[in-house]
């Protein structure tokens, strides 16, 4: 294409750089003459992307719920039992959120602030085939016996709740790794306390 | 005191539609003019209890993190074993969140955007409090045999995380009370999956 290596992706690049700003500032309180000064970008070098912070946020959301459920869903070997298949999904979920951290916070105030209407929906969409994909796991795993009659949607919502909540607390460069926490609640969610 | 009985406490009432308009519009995006328009208040009657928008914010987390604690606190029996103090901090916990919803959706963002460096640090205070009081109790439930030895930093998270990711998804209104969804939530973490 004949594009200099080093800007290969201009758009991923300002949806990444933008999930940086809002997550330390805030949505409302950043602007785009703040990203693009932190780019070392002008305004209207953004501007060839996308039209408005609001599309820019609305992207930042799709283009990680995709990545998300991407990456479950490649992570999850559908030949394995449904208790690995569960762990493959929580580590899957963990190093994406790791790897996308400040989108992650970013997400964390939801959906209820994007502007576009179809890609507020797409972003239930995916949200939804990536809820799906976990329930699904833990339907199998009650039909085959390895896991107990639990009601499914509750367990789904447990188990994204403990990955969710880590755009909260975790911090890329702290002492355990996404996969590390996955693999502790793994266990405590299969297991239990008792 | 000769106040009138229906606008018994004024703080609290500014307090309480503070979060509500917080909660749904976002907090940069919340002005006192609408603030006091809700409450047919005069934008000067409320300035006699808070001196700007930041310190109403500030004052709605440290009341919703110190209700929160005192309702686990009160809630926990001591001479009660490990695993139904674990079930009466969670029950406790879930109540609070109901009863407070918008509080609990205005802290969803974190104290970060907490100005009173003083007021932050009450604000992680009663956090660690009510953190260390879950932990007392898997400790002992640990000590005793009742639970496993899992790592008690982790598990406590785990628990905070189920309960606290409510604020994303639950609704006041909705099918379940939080009693009940805290009570799913317990049986899974206590009994696991497996």
């Amino acid at each position: 294409m004949g594009r200099p290596p080093l800007v290969d992706d201009p758009r991923a690049e300002i949806l990444r750089e933008a999930a940086r700003l809002f997550a330390q500032k805030g949505y409302a309180e950043s602007s785009l003459n703040e990203l693009a000064a932190a780019m070392k970008y002008s305004k209207g070098a953004i501007y060839n992307y996308f039209a408005s912070k609001q599309e820019i946020y609305d992207a930042i959301i799709i283009a990680t719920l995709k990545a998300l459920y991407d990456s479950a869903a490649s992570a999850v070997n559908p030949d394995d039992p449904a208790p690995e298949r569960l762990r493959q999904f929580m580590m899957a979920h963990a190093r994406c959120l790791e790897a996308n951290y400040h989108a992650f916070v970013t997400m964390l105030v939801g959906y209820s602030g994007m502007a576009n209407a179809a890609l507020k929906d797409d972003a239930l969409k995916l949200r939804d085939a990536h809820e799906g994909l976990l329930r699904q796991i833990i339907s199998e795993g009650i039909a085959d016996g390895t896991f107990r009659p639990v009601d499914v949607a509750m367990t789904g919502r447990a188990v994204l709740s403990l990955l969710s909540w880590m755009a909260r607390w975790f911090r890329p460069d702290g002492p355990k790794s996404g996969e590390e926490i996955a693999a502790d609640y793994y266990d405590l969610i299969v297991k239990g306390l008792a």
